[in-house]
């Protein structure tokens, strides 16, 4: 079957239109979809190059390009519907009818919602990225008054990037603790979670997506062998009994809805929104 | 004047649906919207009790609230749609064109734009991630072969987040190394960098801003110090221009759109899209 091509267009970074693009095409699941983000489009110049671009993967293949688009300028955006494709935009859509509700005409310019504007917004996701860091892997700092949550969980459950990611998207302090053999002989968290108990949040998994991340990680050994994993898991989850810490099984979801469930589930503000 | 509230709906993470909305509503900057994401509503009571919720935010305010939905089965849909207030949905308007376009039903299924249905592009993000921060500050590994692209420049102009924002968002394998007087006394970058100097990609920023950033981490001392600031960033631009190394100023730019800024100039690929 011949492949069909999607491009993202934006004035700025493209990451809404990709955003949006891949919510609609994921429901189309049996396809090959050749991906082009096409960002920063902000000239006349650059909209015209677009346009040739978008024409030459159209002309190179039986199937008409699709485009997402996220254009703000009137001007560019009637230059890019020259090209050949199926255009879906959704300032051209939505934009309207929410200047009506809010009885305010948009202002026009590139957008910023990706953007530095907010400096303070700014500043607190880098401080929440530098917090994640200093409070990976019940590491350096310790800093757990200042969190707003503390993910417990044996290796490799997604621990580190789920803090970092809602770090970086939404300037959450999320700070992390490895379970290991050494809390699981005493059957107890270290005191300084058990002050913290209403912060902590678990993730589990299952033990043979464990074992399969395990294995990328050290093939052989007791880490990755069925038996250490099947008894971390298993003491993992009295902990989590023990001690009434809500938690969620990683095994089929990405960081993305870790992240969501997580905030979901305790309550945790974003500090910011991107 | 009344604050708007803004909902973001969906029956996943709602990171679509809140993408969407800041893009939108970016465009409306003199306002104040309180946001709230509802998340993983799958089922008809989460459907009723989002429907209560945006009611009451709607009857506490003289303005009804504006909904950015991306729920993508019919059924929830039209429970949320007795909810009052202003609905933007991208299924219900994408959708069908998209559909017609590919000439293929859509799945209906919860979206897994953000899920983990891809193991291999899961695991992709996993392992990027753990090289930046194994790669992070000229740090631990210095796996340099391994690097789509190592980002250089003085402290504090973003290298962290950004190869981390890379690593979680598109699996790109980004390395950093922070230039210090070391380097600007030898007038002359490490072997082990001029070795990957075709991946070297420089962060540069205005000596204001640096300053600002850098006395939220150390008030006084040399660090931030107008002196210093300046000194670093003149040193640093010219081994830039010895070496031809591209860059970008951060001054102005968000992490999204720094990454963004370096995808396009390298030409780097993303290994996995989100």
């Amino acid at each position: 079957m011949d492949e069909r091509t999607v491009f993202f267009l934006s004035d700025q970074t493209g990451v809404t239109a990709e955003t949006l693009g891949h919510s609609l095409i994921a429901q189309f699941s049996g396809r090959n979809f050749r991906q082009i983000t096409l960002p920063f489009i902000d000239t006349e110049d650059k909209a015209k190059t677009a346009v040739q671009t978008i024409n030459s993967a159209g002309e190179a293949s039986a199937l008409r390009p699709i485009v997402f688009s996220t254009l703000v300028q009137e001007n560019f955006r009637s230059i890019l519907k020259e090209a050949n494709g199926l255009h879906l935009d959704i300032f051209d859509v939505f934009l309207e009818p929410l200047a009506k509700e809010l009885k305010e005409q948009p202002s026009f310019e590139p957008g910023r919602a990706h953007g530095v504007s907010d400096i303070d917004a700014y500043m607190r996701r880098i401080e929440a990225t530098n917090f994640a860091l200093a409070n990976d892997d019940g590491g350096i700092s310790r800093d757990y008054d200042m969190a707003d949550v503390i993910l417990v969980g044996v290796s490799r459950t997604g621990k580190t990037p789920t803090c970092l990611y809602l770090a970086l998207q939404y300037g959450v302090y999320a700070a992390n603790y490895p379970l290991t053999d050494e809390d699981f002989e005493s059957g107890k968290l270290p005191d300084f979670l058990v002050q913290q108990k209403d912060k902590l949040y678990g993730l589990s998994i299952a033990p043979d997506r464990l074992r399969q991340i395990r294995k990328e990680r050290r093939p052989l050994g007791k880490y990755s062998s069925a038996q250490q994993v099947r008894f971390e898991l298993r003491e993992c989850k009295k902990l989590f009994r023990r001690y009434g810490i809500p938690h969620v099984d990683t095994t089929e979801f990405s960081i993305e809805e870790i992240a969501s469930r997580i905030l979901d589930s305790t309550g945790v503000e974003r500090r910011v929104r991107p």
